[in-house]
């Protein structure tokens, strides 16, 4: 049976459950998941579904379309229906650091992600014996300030071409560009090694050891043009003490690193996110 | 505005949601807050709702008379309805151990439960001065072999005369008797300090301690006639290590047993626990 | 057999270590716990030891005395000699918040501190029947703007007349005064409630909220001039989601702050923290 | 300047610590690090330090032997001495599973292991892609009941032929005969999929979600005859609840037991563990 994934937020009001609900009744759906969030404060509702369709001749084109006609209309929803089955394509941008590529790819190998990796970025060749041994394309694009207009030019054209549905920034050390940002809102993804907003830019457990903290964390987000500012997918958090050097630190760090970005691409590729205020709704 | 939970269970079936949640704008209901839970081995549909009744008029009776002949019937379902700001009454048994009673009088007092307590039992006077402290009627009830039929027969009489909703056993070191399990069905709360199934029984930080392990935890689980097997509502662990003794490890396990205890009176004060199969729903 | 616990810190050198332990033997002590720590970067030697003086004649003046005159001048050490039965006297600072002082009390009672508390004071009137219920002295002393320096000399006053060897601020919400903090240095124990150094200063939890993290903490320090940035002594943390308003950031919360502060309560009273370049050594 | 590691235990006596500190100072060594610990129950005292040795010209094995022909003798210890930076040689036995040898060879390529692997074993050819991947020679050693001896002999050959110093069951499917088991005694890591003594033997997942536990967990030990009741190493959990399918409990542990046996191997790897009475001593 097809199963779909339907994504709902609109402003909050009264019988909107019910109307979805009884519009999954009415295509032959049977609903295996639903999950909703009211923000109060903000009055917006937030809801994702799954479904399987028990009609084998359902048909997902007409389906969205009844869905945009009514009810979508009805309340303003901002909405996606799409095939559970589906899988997105990930661009991984990385520079020198391999722990977190090493954890990503050897995940992609064993059947983790529901997603596909057609192709590894970088600013460095440091990687591309990595990328070679999991057998993904590697490019090579340098990337400073001078070159940065023609660096680009070459990163979108690469992602356009492999039709990329998101990036994942595993320990990429080059701002994201504006428009690459406005490309893909929402849909970069970055591992920032600190418990943010704890310790922003640069070098945080250096900073973290000159605090003396006892916790240190890492934290996945969706890049925004404000450095390590934009909504935040996921966080962990590992304990620290005074035998801990920042060599210690940035050796625990690695094990935060791999694990919250890990769970920041599942959840995203599974559709388990929804971005509103700077901030995200992620169901379980 | 009036504000109700609203529990169910049934066999899983298509459209149970569509007409709970048509159920609630028909009675003029504004869903707050709706979860749910299919467990699809067993197929057995697990709901909860928080509503407010936007119509100042509302009968809860009548709502309640509504449901029962409708949707009630048509899925076959066990559901409760009940005010949310209704206080449940819970009884306290304890023994010698003050660390969990001085926990929850303490939170009691600063008014985090959603409870009334009219009293604590017990079967030694040790803890009466606790008691008084906080001003709770203190019951005497001495509860050896020879006189457990008498003890039984005291606890029943006051927990029937105050209305008691559920118990709480707040490290009381006695069994409980079938009969009393049978009244109090899924409403005994127990605490056990161990990581369960690991260490049942007596004296299970000895044992963690002699294997040698590296976490301990607690269990709180509703009380069934198999000691330390019924199901379980919330679980917890702290870190030990070779430095640690036995002492530390009771130390230790003490703050573990508090919280554990104190978020299942919670979750079983706010209905937010549903039991089948020897196993909880918990919902958030 | 008396013990004693033996603290010392001094720039890193070669031998000793082996200084101390064979002081130890010539005084006739056996060593029941030994740790030791250096900071490599700044070049400072930490150590902590437990000992029980085999020998039922020994004088603790008179080995103070032979560690003066020997080691403590080879070395240029910072020392301290206690007996390890020692009990502390703590003063506890409250405003109006109770979960802390319950907490503190409940334990203070239940025998998990080995410290004692003469007095508790407070701003307000409103902790008054809890310090009643637990029979410790209540000081009520205003401390607002015009009568700040009134208040501090009042303040002083207790600490003096009743020997007050730390002070605990048990969500105390007044700034406390340079001359405090000074006559009181590395003796008086905050709980802020967050995860330092993220969200310092007033209304943590909104901060978070507004943030969208995924974690929040608590911490406890020692109160330097700087606010919050003092040396920080533990922290710990929970989860959040998005599903949790602030009241359920407030209430999460208090469960941290209550068990990060005791923890730092226990911590100082047994001796176990060592202050050095606004950071902890924080022994086991 | 050269680093040695050296670990005592031995009977616990008055003097110790103070032998070997001198001992140090008298071989021109400067303690970098020192930590100890005292079972008071068993009376066996146990000691890891790391010394760097002052003096260019210094001759290991000849500080061995004034160790073995002095103190070693006068407190009749168990001892060893051996250069920081000797990588040990670690054999990777493995069937079906791929998540945690992924990870192994993953941190293995990006240098966070002090070891060599120079051969992964195992009964099924199902992985031979991967060790391929990463360049490490596999040896295919079919292993059933009817050719079990014969099965063994191969493993001991390699073994022998590559000098292993210690093993790691990278979920190996099969049990380990007593004759490996004698030869490399306390040094088989095996990762187990529950929290032990929780769920030992098979199919622990599915036995945690029968019983409905709020927190699984993973387990590394050292294989002894007992199956899954050797010395614990190193334990790690995460929470899970009723949303959670058996697929759920499954995917969550793979990163607990990636995590749990990674820390087992660097801690095995910086010979910071000791075996005694079934149980460790895990030096930080």
């Amino acid at each position: 049976m097809q199963k779909i994934i339907i994504l709902i937020h609109c402003e909050d009001q009264k019988g909107i459950i019910a109307a979805v609900t009884d519009f999954i009744v009415r295509v032959e759906g049977n609903i295996i998941y639903i999950d909703q969030h009211v923000d109060f404060e903000q009055n917006v509702f937030f809801m994702r579904l799954e479904c399987e369709l028990t009609n084998p001749n359902s048909n997902l084109a007409a389906i969205k379309n009844v869905f945009e006609q009514s009810i979508a209309v009805d309340f303003k929803m901002a909405w996606e229906i799409q095939p559970k089955e589906k899988k997105l394509k990930m661009a991984l941008f990385v520079s020198k650091y391999d722990h977190c590529l090493f954890d990503i790819l050897g995940r992609y190998s064993a059947g983790e992600f529901n997603i596909e990796i057609p192709l590894i970025v970088s600013n460095h060749q440091d990687l591309k014996a990595v990328a070679n041994r999991f057998d993904i394309p590697f490019y090579y694009i340098p990337f400073t300030k001078d070159i940065k207009e023609e660096g680009e030019k070459q990163q979108m054209e690469l992602l356009q071409k492999h039709e990329i549905d998101f990036i994942v920034l595993a320990r990429y050390m080059q701002i994201i560009t504006p428009n690459l940002i406005s490309l893909y809102e929402n849909k970069i993804i970055n591992i920032h090694h600190s418990f943010l907003p704890a310790f922003p830019g640069a070098k945080p457990y250096h900073s973290a050891f000159k605090r003396g903290v006892k916790i240190i964390g890492a934290t996945s987000h969706y890049v925004t043009e404000q450095l390590d500012e934009g909504p935040i997918i996921e966080q962990d958090i590992t304990r620290v003490s005074h035998i801990n050097s920042i060599d210690d630190f940035i050796m625990k760090g690695r094990d935060l690193e791999r694990i919250v970005l890990a769970r920041a691409i599942k959840l995203h590729a599974e559709r388990k996110t929804m971005v509103y205020d700077n901030k995200t709704v992620v169901f379980s």
